[in-house]
């Protein structure tokens, strides 16, 4: 994604601490206080300019959605269109993915979400990718059991590295398609990205990976 | 694949005994004396008229190959090609894969190969997949330890379902390519339908599947 400076972004995001939490340890394991109810709770890791999760918090009332997004001057355009869109099941985490241990609960979060990510395409930058193992271990601390990962991306090599990184963790892949926009998959709601690159024509992948129970693990 | 209706064609694989095993179960746990040599032994399900296996076997004379096919009258060229090059570490069963365990003993094959399999994409007929579990479950018994597949297709659905199925039954893919012949992999050895639809512009996807073994299913 290419970052414009933007230094007014980070007295933005302060000014609006109902929307991007502050402290989001303290909230940990109780989300559901912040929002003020009982829901799922359904994350996204690198969430970017936030127009997949506006478009779900839009389509999905019933869910608790939290974006997290380690550039201010990205996140700062995902917090507008929340606020824009007058959505009250939509929190952003001004954060890296990499401490999501500190935010959430063991079991906490029902669904994640992975969305055109960067794909660190060296070899020796295998372990930012957000695919990566040590990024699915802690995946898998946050999500309840049969909680699972929804992702997508328009990277053949980044998708091709995740499949061999999902099976290898023991994950399990479910609805694999390698052109969503050509597929009879129902409800997709697209990122920025995606729409630029469905224009052009190239395929989007996707998947959605689930972690083994640990009956599913034993019975293997 | 079209199948033309041969006659002649369980005569002259009658008159090859050579090179078309009869009574296959009787060399179980022996194929190493069939070969007259110890070596690996690869085998491919569903071999067609056996330009990928007749290839393999040409640039890999420290291999023994069998190839497996059902069908009489696509046999039958696969026969006359392994006759034609003279190869003395190819044989071929004209049989079921169904009955794969009646041919080889527990971890016999070093390694399997699907190409091009019948996708059979009706829903009702997954079963009949070579990539559905209980084919698997086979696989598995007569591979050894670390014993792989390698898988190969131009069918997007069949491909998609395969690598769910390899997956959920805890195999680990290796070498994913979406597009193998715009890939850096080397060696590729076409089968004939590759041929054919790589001439299309169509894109061959490829993967390697790997069964887990007992530690690293314990380690899950």
């Amino acid at each position: 994604m290419r970052l414009r400076n933007k230094p007014w972004a980070r007295d933005a995001i302060a000014q609006n601490p109902d929307v991007v939490i502050q402290q989001p340890a303290t909230w940990k394991g109780n989300w559901h206080r912040c929002f003020g109810r009982q829901a799922p709770l359904y994350i996204e890791v690198g969430t970017g300019k936030g127009q997949f999760l506006t478009g779900m918090a839009k389509h999905h009332p019933e869910i608790n959605f939290i974006g997290i997004e380690r550039y201010e001057s990205v996140l700062v355009t995902a917090m507008e269109r929340a606020k824009e869109a007058e959505l009250t099941n939509l929190k952003f985490l001004s954060e890296d993915v990499y401490d999501l241990l500190d935010f959430f609960a063991d079991g906490e979060v029902s669904r994640l979400f992975i969305n055109f990510t960067d794909p660190w395409p060296k070899k020796r930058h295998e372990k930012r990718r957000l695919t990566y193992k040590d990024f699915l271990a802690k995946y898998e601390i946050v999500l309840k059991e049969k909680g699972d990962i929804h992702f997508k991306t328009d990277n053949q090599g980044l998708f091709e590295y995740s499949l061999h990184s999902f099976s290898k963790y023991g994950m399990i892949l479910h609805n694999v398609s390698l052109d969503l926009h050509n597929s009879d998959f129902e409800g997709n709601i697209m990122t920025e990205y995606e729409e630029k690159f469905a224009k052009k024509g190239m395929r989007i992948y996707r998947c959605e990976a689930q972690f083994r129970t640990n009956e599913e693990s034993h019975n293997l």
